[in-house]
């Protein structure tokens, strides 16, 4: 019988349609992908290319002296921050001047790795490239959110295959995270919890949904999870914003961010992905009621009219099938 | 320079990206399109295969006294009517049970048809079909919202390429839709109007995002578009749910519907798109502050990490340059 189920943090309705439902190993992609090598001379990220990009903003360098990852500023950005902010409200017309920041962190210097594939000492350097940026790019009184998100594959909407991620400073909040924060202020102010310290407890209680849990943090299909393996991978600790992290803590997120994103790769033969790290807005460091996490999407499937509609989804997989089938994946 | 807009009803924010901005004519879909047979003997939807779909739920005849258009329960339900309703909350674990009704409305006999190449008054027809399935499922006591939606194209998620729309009774309102009649209630109550009929009388003095207007409709490139080509279609009269739309008005919405989908079909070369009627729930009928809109999403980008992360959009074209040249594109 078909299931619709309610987020408790977010309040988002996803239907679990048992008469669509395909087993887990369906959604492998199927598609035959060409091995990448691991240097291509046109691409800007790889090494020798470096005046493709703009200066470097943060660098890390490996043993032989050269570097391992550089962040640099978006050649293209969407926002720029020399400009003034300005708001303007005529009739209909609300704006602001599109001031912001805009960088590139890339990876490696190799072009055919992902953080599935990469020790995990490297995927730490780049969980605190991401910290270190967040605090310089939260620095500037003008920024209200700090996005840090990934792209992988061309479903995802990747234009280089390259590895990088991509770190903007806001200086709006947007609704989407005006509206789960405003729902997590609620739920405190009712119960004087925070929801997703909720969550946490309950998922490690009931252990179906838990795909890798490590010392400090938890990876789950959450219970109303929008899509195909759609994952939730939160703090156990309550920190409302990303910065918020410690030394150990960033060495922990490494090992179960690398080894969620192994079980994604190997068990479904290196899909199309976005995560996201759904951090609190700048001000509200160190708040009760919000947590940070990060969302890891699947672009499996396509949303169409229905979910466009009414912004509930259709998700033709369980849950707790997800959960269980990554983990029985082994990692090598 | 980039200038960041929020839709004063949504209060959703866009990122009018000037640096990465197109000219409207670069967003025609360059892939060549197979044309498609008037008849495919394998489409569950072609005359002569009527067996292949469950019983009608309505039918219009035409002068031949042969289905011009059927309306049937969708084969694969995400939902069912044969279900008790009940609510669970259990921790962190909120459900309902899948109740709701899911129809395949099939517009046309003719397999490479699609409304921007119909006449009007088989478009009348289709709007006639919707108006009349969202009353006979709306009489359902358990069902909360009517989601009458349309899939053109793979990329917008159309598995079967015969012309159809369909249309969900939902047992719970979509947060989605929550939150916006809650805004639209906030503006209400503080100016006395309808956020909706303001940006229908500021849209018709301005001109500048106008594609189309008849006599009771209008449709636009709004303001804080989404996405190239994001449209939306509003009625001048203010109505919070679909079903109160008369005759006269019917009439009129099947011109402007399918002289706007005309000019996107040979504006951008047929590319795949999305449409839902964005109504009220059944029993906010005749509510002051919402009003009802079908919206339209051009399926030629795909979101990515930013958007996931943030719900903050990036529309890489200008909403006015968009109107105008749709607005110049002649429908035969």
């Amino acid at each position: 019988m078909p299931e619709i189920r309610q987020n408790i943090a977010t309040k988002e309705w996803v239907i679990i349609s048992t008469e669509r439902a395909k087993r887990p190993e369906d959604f492998k992609t199927s598609k035959q992908k060409e091995p990448l090598p691991e240097f291509s001379e046109k691409c800007p990220f790889c090494p020798g290319n470096e005046e493709k990009t703009p200066y470097e903003t943060y660098v890390v360098n490996g043993p032989n002296g050269k570097w391992k990852l550089r962040s640099v500023p978006n050649k293209f950005p969407a926002l720029i921050s020399d400009l003034t902010l300005e708001r303007k409200n005529e009739g209909i017309k609300r704006s602001i001047s599109g001031v912001g920041n805009c960088e590139v962190i890339v990876e490696s210097p190799i072009h055919n790795t992902t953080m599935a594939l990469m020790p995990e000492n490297d995927v730490r350097d780049i969980l605190l490239a991401y910290k270190n940026r967040y605090l310089c790019m939260s620095s500037d009184p003008r920024m209200k959110l700090i996005v840090i998100f990934r792209n992988h594959g061309l479903n995802a909407g990747a234009s280089i295959e390259h590895p990088h991620s991509q770190i903007f400073a806001t200086p709006v909040i947007p609704f989407h995270i005006r509206t789960r924060l405003e729902e997590a202020m609620r739920y405190h102010d009712e119960t004087g919890e925070c929801v997703f310290c909720k969550i946490t407890k309950d998922e490690l209680n009931e252990k179906k949904r838990v795909v890798v849990e490590t010392g400090s943090f938890l990876s789950i299909v959450p219970y109303a999870a929008l899509s195909p393996f759609h994952m939730w991978l939160l703090p156990k600790r309550h920190m409302s914003t990303f910065a918020e992290i410690n030394d150990n803590e960033l060495n922990d997120l490494a090992r179960n961010l690398k080894t969620t994103l192994a079980k994604i790769y190997y068990g479904l033969d290196n899909p199309d992905f976005n995560f996201a790290v759904r951090t609190g807005p700048i001000a509200d460091k160190e708040v009760e009621h919000y947590h940070w996490y990060i969302t890891i999407t699947l672009r499996l499937l396509r949303t169409a009219g229905f979910e466009i509609g009414s912004g509930m989804y259709i998700n033709s997989s369980i849950p707790e099938e997800n959960a269980k089938y990554l983990r029985e994946i082994k990692t090598r």
